[in-house]
């Protein structure tokens, strides 16, 4: 195994120590919790957002933890669900009083904790609420989920949700705006090769010299096709095709895209599968608002991306375009 | 080879078609060129910036284009520099009657041509200057070079002259600013794995199992040292000595700082380096001002990093620090 870490029981710890003191204007670190929150948390008559999981998903998701965006961002280790104490010591350090929203991807794990923290931080007299993101199309159910899995998504659900609440909106409002998107949005993903867990020290699986596989999660669970290596061109269309049809997404829809890296992937073969995907929602007349090229929610060293679409609503679309001042996102 | 690609030949032309059309209210693609543009360019009164090279460094160039920053950037085929012409045609395309400023790493081929574009630009009555960054400390000479390469303290010249443009420095005064960001930068990388241009299909050379190499440029060629992988720490402590001790950097100096990722390296690891990276700077009594991790001068899937350091004076703070607003570089 070859990565640039000290120890692999350490990483997560260094990774987010190293965060503190890289943006020490923006971010503090919760020492011995996992929690990344504002600088300025919490923030005076603002509801709190907190979101997170298992690590291995960076920039995701102390990347998105700033104006705009989230208030905390819980990290477990990798690829590990976060503790419910964990959790709880986030949800008490943002909270001014308005409430807390928890933004929660769709993993088994995941969902259990985040909910046993809501229960004991209303014990404390927190109101706590949360939203499940189960945006991947690819598989009903998986290895770690009973329902759809939560992926690239979910950031789009952070953009949203974190405006309407910099914007004053009460818990049931940013929740309200949570959750249009997570109606709204959709994604599936490619993985051309494995990931390494460093504690593991090889990969999770194997794919073929020239086998790529459709659908993968973002843990590396099983997607739903290993085929040969394909363009392209082909493999955005085969991701767009089940994206599209699964809201389904119709001709004079307007949208916000993702093409979000699995973490080894290069920036230039993510702008390729842009332009295909630019292709094939124009011959669609489906109009993009918005783009995003990058790496948002990856998978350690997994080389693939995912594809997301997200159909607009008019406040979706205010919010989604608002001001955010994270590390890993920022608008004017 | 696995790529998220068309066609080889078309990747180059393919990505900045992407880009074009992933973000149409800020950039053009001049078609058949390779230079991607503002979307406003030329900007009356301000003295145009001009970069490039061979592609396969994304973000770098075309990501680094719009207000603060660059004005155009030409992406020549992979790893290959970009033709006169095609410089030409980014330089006329942002003249405005100031002048146009190339910013140019020191390869070879990237010189050459950079300077008869410039020839050739001057003919046509522009009047245009270059500067040249040999920022990588790790090697005198080299395959593609004489004397020292240019690297991702490439990404700090940008930001520094770009501000000074966008104030309404004058040609002589956005000079001056990228000259003193020259004097005052070091870099040095590693890589742990190779990376595989789309054409050739398969690596440039090869890394044993477990091996590393040292100094590494940023199209594969040859470093310092071969070794076995070793901690973050260790790896961190190999580079900055280097680096340091080039300048040299001084107790009580005021330094940003910059961990760059090769393309396949994930940022988890990236901030265990900056963590280390911070440490030493500490202990030597080095004052962080600003710290930059991610990609920004990739090598496409090459997994590794390399450190930059550039040292402050007043005015290289305040450019560094004024806003920008790219696809990869965003301040407010």
């Amino acid at each position: 195994m070859k990565k640039l870490i000290n120890r692999p029981d350490r990483v997560v710890s260094d990774m987010l120590a190293g965060m503190a003191l890289s943006y020490p204007d923006r971010l503090r670190h919760l020492e011995g919790t996992g929690v990344i929150v504002r600088r300025d948390a919490p923030v005076t008559g603002k509801v709190g957002l907190v979101s997170g999981g298992g690590s291995g998903h960076e920039p995701a998701h102390a990347g998105f933890v700033g104006t705009g965006m989230l208030d905390a961002a819980v990290a477990g280790e990798v690829f590990t669900s976060p503790t419910p104490d964990q959790i709880l010591e986030a949800i008490k350090a943002v909270d001014s009083g308005q409430g807390v929203l928890c933004i929660v991807k769709n993993y088994t794990g995941d969902v259990l904790n985040f909910e046993m923290a809501a229960e004991m931080a209303a014990a404390e007299g927190i109101d706590v609420d949360h939203v499940v993101v189960n945006d991947d199309v690819a598989v009903e159910d998986s290895t770690h989920t009973t329902g759809r899995r939560g992926i690239a998504g979910t950031v789009f659900v952070h953009k949203v949700a974190g405006a309407r609440a910099q914007a004053g909106g009460t818990l049931h409002e940013v929740k309200q705006a949570a959750q249009t998107v997570i109606q709204n949005v959709r994604s599936m993903g490619v993985a051309l090769t494995p990931c390494t867990l460093p504690e593991a020290g090889k990969p999770g699986f194997t794919l073929g010299e020239n086998e790529i596989e459709i659908g993968i999660g973002i843990h590396g669970e099983p997607g739903v096709e290993r085929t040969k290596v394909r363009t392209a061109a082909d493999v955005t269309t085969v991701l767009a095709d089940k994206v599209l049809s699964d809201l389904p997404f119709q001709p004079g829809d307007r949208v916000a895209v993702m093409v979000n890296g699995m973490g080894a992937t290069p920036l230039m073969e993510l702008n390729v599968v842009g332009k295909e995907l630019h292709a094939i929602l124009k011959e669609k007349r489906i109009e993009v608002v918005d783009t995003w090229i990058g790496e948002f929610m990856t998978s350690l060293d997994m080389a693939g991306c995912s594809i997301t679409l997200l159909k607009m609503t008019d406040d979706t679309e205010k919010w989604l375009s608002a001001p955010a001042d994270t590390v890993a996102v920022r608008r004017y």
